[in-house]
């Protein structure tokens, strides 16, 4: 008789892979400050911004838009990841100077991504939270000096990784003694052709149940369609997420990247609204 | 230089190819009633059962605990599509029977599979609402069959189909001249081991886009894991779905097929409490 | 500690699961014989032809182009599943008779697909070998049916099934007492936009591993891209394939459907030297 | 009637965003130069050797079953992306040193991965072949790093790149002034949990018909399967592929990493034989 694989996909055994990212008991969750601002304890935490830093203007006019709108952190890229060599590749130390000022402006504090090692200390000086993309997660070398940095880190999904090889990219970072890590679910590469990812909200409660680190969510890339947006952020919140990450451009059809997915700022504040009603009729319903 | 040419099927062109499917203007919507359920009318509809009707016995007591915890539809299978041919297939006619007995009982309308045209005509007898399951989703002699059955139809996606795919599919039973669909999101195939399939809350926002038919979602087939089903189904309520289809089975460990994915009568009432929460809170949103 | 699955891809257990399509031992292999031609046998064996029977002529010219290409038997589709009810759906029984005269006119067995348990012995009365597509591999009702056909069943792969599904398709088939399957791989969804389905020849040495069933590839819709047609034949016949099932057309550019992945006899001439000379030269290297 | 909007990514244009790499008339064809091997000839060419380098023993026995089997270059990590923390990370530089030593003994240049940037000068000095990684496909610090080396580099594809998205990432080699670029496809991610990635046969062709670089193929990582390495290397030379990279260990059970997936010195030899008689045979059709 031939035999076979077969996956057994619902068992289940002692996972020593990622013992401190892994959840110990179901109380264990992890609270993440930055600034002002916390992820994990309770409340959404909305970020929001352009893809990228792409001028003085944009960025301040961005940052007062997010506050305005209700958002707690500043989002916007300095060094930006980008599919082809010639596209615009962000302003470098220049733009992580401007966001600094967008800080100074509006007391929100900054998240913006590092791309290697070596930028990892230029960004933690300027920035309040440094960012690991989608494209980064198994970019081992970059996880552990983000270990070492000193400052939290939000951990974007691969986006063809499986739940638990993200949270063993979160074990690069704790392993480092850096125990501020939040997740960021950023949609998954799938077949429709209509969505640019796939946004796989079950990672949220997977992650809960697997994990005390925080989780927040990104409809913005994780679907690559504006029309989604709002929809997707109540969908989140519902789902248990600890927040949001948004693209939001004052001017998006002059964005220089993004654009298409990118909302308005009357959208986020319409977004801040929705997520702190469902926020709020759900939390009764958490704690029972 | 190099030109790169892409399928037909992803360009952008006008949706001539499901016109009865497609929405014709913001405002459209249908709705379909089963019973004294609606789909579509407002108010998340939940439909709950086990996966299959086993006896009499596990019926009833199902049916008696839908009801008990606010659902307004009773599923059960009678005739099973099951990967195995050497697995419980079903009991056919006398489930259909049984299913008649447990609305008898209950006042619960019951919705349940049809695999093949010609168990179109019985299943029709007996049910209330004929589900074309997502294996059968490109089955077009079935669809059509079901679009002469004059019957309300929940038609699931196939577990590979593009959001567009299966507006073709329910084309085929509009075309019949059956206005009455709604579609079921049921999870797509993804990579991670640790779910059975992959819910993918995008096709609802997505649906409501493109279409004017109802959509519901699945949570239990969509990811699989018992664990996930209460949060995946606050989060379709609040990504907009008009109703949930869940597997609840009396004594679910006993259960002849689903039992990982089944949840008790207690969680259901749960479910069905903070769906109704999540819909009230977020009815004002909507609306504005 | 928290407790997780972890699925063991590479552990194996017996696959009770199905009995008839597992390999007993290294040497079973079946054999199934259309006429004078078999797969099987070690030679590749070529089935070709249009996409749709369209008209007589096309058939017919289809037919000779087929024969004087040195392909074995002729394929062409009278019942057709197509995504849209709107687009052509096949000539029916009138296809059947004009595949029949192309038989008579070429002495090639003829080839065609099956959408419903009801059409099996229509089918079974004109055609040589039945075809189950890919979007009816688990349509459970018509296997059962195609089992009791006493005619050879060509299988085609779910475009998301794994290798064990498909292959637990075909026990349903040879659980009816019909011995005579041939697997064919078609090509799976993925996510590159360039390719109309992702041709998985890792199935063709994984199938040779678990079952005895003779498989074939196919080309055509495997890519859908007619220039990948010539290569992905040859690496077909080189993994192991025990035949290819490709799409030509005398004039492709007026094709009724799936013009983009027909080749010409031209081709298709030149595929069948192809592979006859990588069979020659790996036949000592599959002896050693 | 309402309209679909497909992202910009798919549809169809000229593709001037990897000017470099695009092929610009079908003669063309790059061929890369390592030592006496060259990768884009004619002939296949075989790259062979362990997961990791464990100790100098191992390497050196490696190296000597490479050139015994027929193979021109070694592989062997001394820079290990390892998903877990705490599994074996690489020797590092002292690796790098004894795989210098093989070369030393055996006369086969050595190809080995590099991480990070800051790790390229030193990959550089041992090396004759830079790897750059599934994992780091889109680091584009470490690209440009690569391009700035002067050594050949082995791009792998990213386990959920699209072909076009690969090609971009070679481009910001090449336009660090770098013409020797090799890509290698290495499997995608994919739904069928008897295989740890699904190879993509189809790159080869599509490659070749995208691009003037040359193409090779791995058929360790891209099945996970040790007893799918055979014929899937064969298929891939049959698919147009200008060489192999194989896992191989001298005693693999003992492996640290890759068991698995690794062939023993016997099967390498069997390979590089089968290769060469399906290259010789085909070579003629080519030419065609």
């Amino acid at each position: 008789m031939s035999t076979i694989t077969v996956p057994t996909t619902t068992q289940t055994k002692p996972s020593g892979l990622y013992r401190l990212a892994a959840r110990r008991d179901p109380e264990q969750r992890t609270i993440v400050r930055v600034g002002e601002a916390t992820f994990g304890g309770g409340e959404p935490t909305i970020i929001a911004g352009p893809c990228a830093v792409e001028n003085r203007e944009q960025t301040l006019a961005s940052a007062l838009a997010v506050r305005a709108a209700g958002g707690q952190l500043l989002r916007g890229g300095a060094f930006k990841p980008r599919t082809s060599p010639y596209s615009f590749q962000g302003l470098g130390e220049e733009g992580l100077a401007i966001l600094a000022e967008a800080r100074e402006l509006t007391g929100l504090p900054i998240v913006t991504e590092a791309l290697e090692p070596d930028q990892i200390p230029i960004v933690a000086r300027y920035a309040d939270m440094i960012q690991i993309g989608a494209r980064n997660m198994a970019n081992f070398p970059l996880l552990r000096r983000a270990g070492q940095s000193g400052r939290p880190i939000l951990l974007k999904r691969g986006m063809s990784a499986t739940v638990e090889e993200w949270l063993m990219a979160a074990e690069y970072i704790l392993a480092e003694g850096n125990p501020n890590v939040v997740l960021c679910e950023r949609g998954i590469r799938s077949f429709d052709p209509l969505l640019r990812f796939t946004l796989d909200l079950n990672a949220v409660p997977l992650v809960r149940e697997l994990s005390h680190l925080p989780i927040i969510v990104d409809p913005s890339h994780g679907t690559g369609r504006r029309s989604l947006v709002r929809q997707m952020s109540i969908a989140a919140i519902a789902a248990g997420s600890d927040g949001l990450i948004i693209e939001m451009h004052p001017d998006r059809d002059a964005a220089l990247c993004d654009g298409d997915q990118s909302i308005t700022p009357e959208e986020l504040t319409e977004i801040v609204t929705a997520t702190r009603v469902v926020g709020a009729a759900l939390s009764p319903v958490w704690a029972a």
